[in-house]
């Protein structure tokens, strides 16, 4: 990377920084602050070139345009959604009217031509973890050029050119001569939201899918039902949610709903993958849908409660074929996340018709076996609707037999043990995704976006052979103590360090200069309408307007 | 207390909560939840009496009056006020119009009839420290009566009617024949918020003076400046906001917001206490009032850095007795915070002057002496005035010979530490305020709410003459890490903990009757606008609407 200056003016954020004591205890530890040479870009690109030219961008002429020689024009709904998107996030005050045939003075970007390179730009379709995100810009005056062999790396390009537009001293918009390459690390940078544990209003699940977008992450992990309620309504199984939501129609997620989500994500480069995860997690599943659970026994007579699936049932695969075909088709992405973690086995014990079983299959006494029955004719179900699977890392770890295509998603242990565990699951030829450091449900007192930055799903003992099967990462916002009255906040911009963590070289470490670039960028989110929160005293040009 | 039975149907919030694992960690003690015999109130009054008999309110005709006895009428805009604002949180959907002569049924409640019964309502004064709240409050069809010797209690008192309010299973508004008499255990029941380290708009600030009336908290301890920002508008120095603050007008409290928060504070029984920290935490004071500072030195020169407020020059105290005059104005409150904690001697031992200064006071070598004679001037400074005083506990550490009626704030230390500090301060004969173990800007995974509730303040060794010096406490939010975008979450229902422990009866501590009372008073808040954060998994009826 190179970048030959810093930019003279950035106004966006201005902060300052005492070396004082405070009146909050003494254990945060504050990274120096300087100017970072890129600005205000978060995640930092691969590659930036930037020089100390300035130009002038006009708000009554400026245009994001589609490039003649795109193969995608003005058919293609996705980027003409992100120019209008973009054109708010770069004017955010009402732009002059009916002057956009002034002449641009020589010193001006005009234009932003964005260039489809690829005979299919992928415009209408969803994307995937083999898209291309790849993208140059060129920013020089008159034109400036956004290259992308496919829409996805168009949306990229936007958000980067986005951020490097900045107000001079007077206010004008601006932007230097710069060149970047672009492209991300990891092809799977995901983030996990669990609209279980509470209910996420629509409009929550949206404002941060604009903040993912914003942010370089790709993937929108729905962590949708679990034990304490099931908000997906079912066409197949309606009772589900009719039972098993806290409410069953002001909480739940109705068709409708979902389809708009994944329309939302899909026009911001984003997939949507859905977790229903089984056996264990199902309490809420039990309410709607007769003999789906283990009744648990006391002594000798069932106790009234119920445990994981039960797994001894015909009825239990029966349902699990059809619920699993609709979800198939409901969720386009290639991919289902069928959970399988934390299946406690003490109700399986308990109940004598699943001792019966054990013993007839051979099991003797170890449950890990029932468990791995059940995934078996699970993972078998779900391969006859072609998609693939994410699975958490239990179900590897109890040696389940899986597709070679299968994802492990990593989740538990201190740094030790999850990197012992990304090692085993390469070394067994299994792709990954990791995310025990990630789990941004934990909080605690202080700069903790740090530990999350410094943190790398590559940093393991293993071959380039076993570290290219890192697919990526997520962060995960578990819903114990979130709600649509402080889920935002808690997620921004802390979920930020991971967002460059996943997109930019392994080599951009700098927490000095990434502190920098963050508290510009988070800035910009409140600006946009984001409410994320502060990363130490100082404060916006424009602060968050709601309460 | 007596209570004869429980809710009925309580519908404002219904919580589930399993008794599951979770993805997060294991170290959340979760209370028990069951229903309380006592609803939704929140803090508890000292002396409850309910029957099973509930009584209906009409949205066409329920009204609260003034009582035909009260020394207090239409002519108090404090009071009808109140009136309108209960009237908007017992029917927050627009009432049925222009029926008001309805005829009652023999099975509601019409009317809540409000009866001040001293002569002196205090209408149109501002609450103190001995301001009287009691009210006693007696519900019953046709006529529910709330009797207070002033105004302050009538406040407290249609709080406590509100939450008394229920939606029966039809959605009617319900109330059962109830009987209370109730007053605080503490006079002094505050909460502070920081508006140097990040300023706080000024609707953030009414919104949570709005949720500190909700849990009868009466004073807002307004750490206005400190190191980082000087947002306080002086008339007499206005540089020193025009130079101290992050911004000189989009980052201040001119004189108009200072005046309407007090009123929007009084209107709702609570003191504004206004802390201007010094001679510590002063560096934002520096930028626009010259020589204030000490110059620290670098060896023989100045360093060009400064350090606490120059405690031997006479223009310090010039300055002082002016900026005290103005600000002993523009709060009316008997008392003005004076700060006094944690001053870095650092720069006053580099400088040549103070050393001199040091020597001809014959103070050797000990800065603490430093301290108290500049604190020791600036207290008869603001005696002069006619205003009482808090001060940091470093004040009296230091030694400090201070007022009779001064008032010392602990806020150092570990529980042994803090209890052993109180029962030092009283021992001298000190009124004194705990805080220490209510820094809630400290943050941790899980329900923390619980140890601050489990805190109480005359939990020390000492007489029963020293426990009656305890005035009370005070919840803090030091302002590093939060600002418009995630403070009234963080803040509510962590800081309703605090609210309780200082209004209700010391005996009122069974963690699990609170947590259920606490789960629906915080769906109460989010209903009333308030993004209060979720204890737990779960819902309310009505969620959080904006984002």
């Amino acid at each position: 990377m190179i970048a030959t200056l810093k930019f003279t003016t950035l106004l966006l954020a201005v902060v300052v920084c005492w070396a004082t004591q405070d009146y909050g205890y003494k254990d945060v530890e504050e990274p120096t602050l300087g100017d970072s040479q890129y600005g205000s870009l978060w995640p930092l690109p691969q590659k930036v070139q930037m020089s100390t030219v300035a130009f002038k961008l006009s708000g009554a002429s400026f245009q994001i345009v589609d490039a003649k020689e795109s193969s995608s024009g003005a058919s293609c709904s996705l980027l003409q959604n992100a120019y209008r998107r973009y054109d708010e996030y770069i004017f955010p005050i009402s732009r002059m009217q009916g002057q956009n045939k002034k002449k641009a003075f020589a010193s001006d970007v005009s234009e932003l031509q964005v260039w489809i390179t690829s005979a299919d730009s992928e415009c209408d379709s969803y994307p995937s973890v083999t898209s291309d995100e790849s993208y140059e810009l060129s920013v020089d005056s008159p034109v400036a050029v956004l290259k992308a062999p496919k829409v996805w790396g168009a949306l990229r390009g936007l958000e980067t050119f986005s951020q490097l537009v900045y107000d001079d001293e007077y206010g004008a918009k601006s932007i230097n001569r710069t060149e970047i390459q672009d492209f991300p690390r990891f092809a799977h940078r995901g983030l996990l939201l669990d609209t279980s544990r509470h209910f996420l209003p629509i409009k929550v699940i949206l404002a941060n899918l604009e903040a993912m977008a914003w942010n370089k992450f790709n993937v929108f992990h729905w962590h949708i039902v679990d034990d304490h309620s099931f908000p997906y309504m079912s066409r197949t199984f309606p009772q589900l949610s009719q039972q098993g939501a806290y409410h069953p129609y002001t909480h739940v997620y109705t068709p409708s709903d979902v389809k708009m989500i994944i329309e939302f994500a899909r026009l911001r480069g984003i997939r949507v993958v859905s977790e229903f995860d089984t056996p264990g997690h199902t309490q809420s599943w039990g309410k709607g849908q007769k003999d789906l659970l283990t009744p648990c026994y006391s002594g000798t007579s069932p106790s009234g409660s119920f445990g994981p699936v039960n797994p001894i049932l015909n009825t239990t695969y029966d349902f699990m074929t059809m619920f699993f075909k609709e979800v198939s088709t409901v969720f386009p992405d290639a991919y289902i996340h069928l959970g399988g973690d934390e299946v406690d086995f003490s109700c399986w014990k308990s109940n004598p018709d699943i001792q019966k079983f054990m013993a007839q299959q051979g099991f003797g006494t170890d449950y890990s076996k029932l468990e791995s029955f059940y995934i078996q004719r699970l993972l078998d179900i779900v391969t006859t609707t072609n998609k693939g699977y994410m699975i958490w890392q239990e179900v590897i770890d109890n040696g389940v037999k899986l597709k070679a295509d299968t994802l492990i998603h990593v989740w538990k242990g201190n740094q030790q043990q999850y990197q012992a565990e990304m090692a085993r699951v390469t070394a067994s030829g299994y792709q990954t995704l990791l995310s025990t450091p990630w789990y941004l449900n934990r909080i605690s007192y202080g700069q903790d976006w740090q530990a999350a930055y410094k943190a790398d799903p590559q940093d393991f003992n293993g071959t380039d052979a076993q570290k290219k099967l890192v697919v990526g990462g997520e962060a995960c916002l578990w819903g114990e103590f979130v709600d649509a009255t402080n889920l935002t906040p808690r997620l921004w911009p802390r979920a930020s360090a991971v967002g460059e963590r996943l997109w930019s070289d392994k080599d951009v470490k700098d927490t000095n200069d990434a502190y920098s670039r963050l508290i510009q960028h988070r800035c910009r989110m409140v600006q946009r309408g984001i409410p994320a929160e502060p990363l130490f005293t100082g404060y916006c040009a424009h602060e968050y307007k709601g309460v």
